[in-house]
């Protein structure tokens, strides 16, 4: 257990993907649990915190959010960077061991059944808001913010503090075909 | 005009947003022209290009979106961090001449009547989807993107070309309170 983990308001926790990260999503239902990378996750509201993710047809993730009704969103970073990327490449309807392949391990928070991605920065629980019309027609899912934490050494007070003493804990941003950007510099509007 | 303004293929398109920058909505009606600043906007699919982005119903920007039916999202960059904070902080409702206060300038592309913010590096023309749900219930609006051009110093061969030689070319990543990121270095997996 990461001795850096402290809760996030939940009308604080859109600051969490306000900077537009790369995101882990994670499911679990009965047994099975699966982690994918994904690019298109956005908050959707502040309070109550909502916030929306594309998956598509082909996940397993996918499969697990609609029966379970949860799932989770983590920003990874730096450190992660390789497995991210091969967490958004293979899937677990080809490789039923893909976490291990991935070598992604998930720890538990007391009360939720949700998985979380340990080394990540930044975890939102999320209990899905079914909607047939954006899942079906736009692979869009609506999820309800039900717990939030961080890690206190880039995140605390509400607000990010990425620096270069910590770049490996610095949130990964995707481009394309395995290039990411890191976030970079503070720079604050008069 | 910009010189460096060079088109993007529709299918590269959700490239200029993959990354998570902030961004500026831009409309018309009529005579009436607007810009807000949103960090809530993402890619929604690949081919046919799509996009999300959440617009308050507190915008006049919104209201010149539902008559119009078109909007552009663009990615402003570090040189317009004051316009941008300005921008997301000022209503045309409180001040009529809310873009000369932000000392905002708008072009077009021919055969487009949809504004684009000079000096921004990505701009994507939108064709809004309507769904009354969405947009009533979530504040969630779907576009269809139509076209896409992105300055060269930046974009190219449909990448992304971020570095400290263009500095104040580099995209904004809002959290809160006036406190934004630049992105920062681009790594790769392996």
């Amino acid at each position: 257990m990461n001795q850096h983990i402290a809760p996030v308001e939940l009308s604080k926790s859109y600051r969490l993907l306000n900077h537009g990260p790369t995101v882990l999503v994670s499911a679990q239902h009965n047994d099975e649990v699966n982690v994918m990378a994904a690019a298109w996750a956005c908050a959707l509201e502040f309070s109550p915190a909502k916030v929306t993710v594309v998956l598509d047809k082909t996940t397993k993730t996918r499969e697990l959010v609609e029966k379970s009704g949860y799932f989770a969103l983590q920003v990874p970073c730096y450190e992660q960077l390789n497995m991210v990327h091969q967490l958004g490449n293979i899937s677990q309807f080809d490789d039923p061991e893909k976490l291990q392949t991935c070598k992604t391990e998930v720890f538990y928070q007391e009360n939720y059944s949700v998985p979380l991605v340990s080394g990540s920065i930044g975890w939102l629980i999320c209990k899905l808001i079914p909607e047939a019309h954006n899942q079906q027609t736009h692979d869009l899912f609506i999820g309800s913010v039900i717990a939030a934490w961080a890690d206190t050494r880039v995140f605390r007070d509400g607000h990010w503090h990425f620096s270069e003493e910590h770049k490996n804990l610095k949130s990964l941003h995707y481009i394309a075909g395995g290039t990411f950007y890191l976030i970079g510099e503070e720079v604050k509007a008069e």
